[in-house]
């Protein structure tokens, strides 16, 4: 058994990049996050969009996030992104990102997320929920 | 009569300029908006997230943006914005942003946006409606 | 003979969405970004980070921004963006870039943008150098 | 001895908000990097962009960024944020921020940066240099 893997390449663009030429590292967020939902797509077989209400939940929202820097991404640069589910605990779950850039790893990244629904003792607040063995199941491939 | 005006001051941050060291383009658009909400909350004496319960609309859409860059904004530079609304009409009005930087201007901005309800006919669309007359004045001094 | 026009193609993400749920409008500006570097790279046959050192100059400086909000764009949605330079005038030229979701025009905007070198009179300021003719022609199709 | 600590206030702005309505993710990244800026700047009295030539560095490159997002942040609110040097070692620093919303923590932060010079040896490259004990003694209040 292995995990679900997606990539995803792309070109860094001038507007990603600061003063001193190269990604500013809120971007790199911004890329998990894309990662992140173009896996679930993936997986599940559901548009972005549409993951809420097909789960009956709010979403998937962060509560952690990592970054580590390792080398820059440029202007103009090709990077590919892998994004993979690395575990899935009760109601909880990390994604982690890799970027690779020249043919070696930019950023390491690695997001914690939270099957979340609203509360129903309080629809105004959001509570975890288990992550249901059929959605955790979709992110692993024999 | 004159129209009320607000200032505001900020520092520019490095993660606003690009590879050349300026601000990106598309940030002013994000100074615009911060413009627009300040001014409102400041005519109107409403918090900008309450703004649409207020007047019983579901906000106030961009529909068109202009600006001029006269004058690059660089890393550290202090920026003096001004905003305003230039022109009320019946359902949309104009606000005008300058920056100033260093004694200059920097940039000359428009928005036009739409005083906007959900269309009582198809609540999932959007309609102008006439902006009251009572929320015009305020945006006038004597 | 027409526009040189290139298509891009891509998805609204999460992130490009504000609390209305549709694409908040400065990143437009950066799409238009872009779609200007990809149009050049197309056109030019040079990379957007070698444009600068092939032609001599500083760069293709930002002076006018417009950009009108036709229909919305939403998370998860197919945009198609034109771009194609509109008009070449002596230093300086029009970039049109337009943006199609779901088969409808949802953005239309223009950047002018000016052909820009050091001064030789004084490297630290920019001036607007005449655009090759042999860069013009490269927009053009038979 | 304790760490020099910076507050800086601001206010949740509508363009830092995604669909959920709350601060998307990576603008946390991005205000850290606000207060790192501002922390340097109150601490050594050199204006940002001076910082590299007053010192003979680069700059103070990021090499480790993590986050924990508590509680949610939402468009209009009042953010206060702290931001401290907890940790010198030989040329890396740690930079704590802090962001309480509604008298709670919201957001908490950690930036690893690094003292970075020109390589001698190459100066394309980027070499970590001995952060002087000066700089780091005026972190610290008595």
């Amino acid at each position: 058994m292995a995990n679900f893997i997606i990539r995803r390449q792309f070109t860094i663009e001038w507007a990603h990049c600061d003063p001193a030429g190269i990604v500013f590292s809120s971007r790199f967020f911004e890329f998990f996050d894309w990662g992140t939902w173009m896996l679930f797509e993936a997986a599940l077989g559901v548009k972005p969009p549409d993951l809420a209400a097909a789960f009956g939940i709010i979403g998937i929202p962060l509560v952690d996030a990592v970054a580590r820097f390792i080398a820059p991404a440029c202007f103009g640069d090709t990077v590919e992104m892998t994004s993979q589910v690395s575990e899935f605990r009760r109601s909880s779950f990390d994604v982690e990102h890799r970027l690779h850039v020249r043919g070696a790893i930019a950023v390491d990244g690695r997001e914690t997320r939270v099957w979340a629904a609203s509360d129903p003792a309080d629809p105004a607040k959001i509570k975890s929920r288990p992550i249901p063995p059929e959605v955790a199941a979709r992110f692993q491939v024999a």
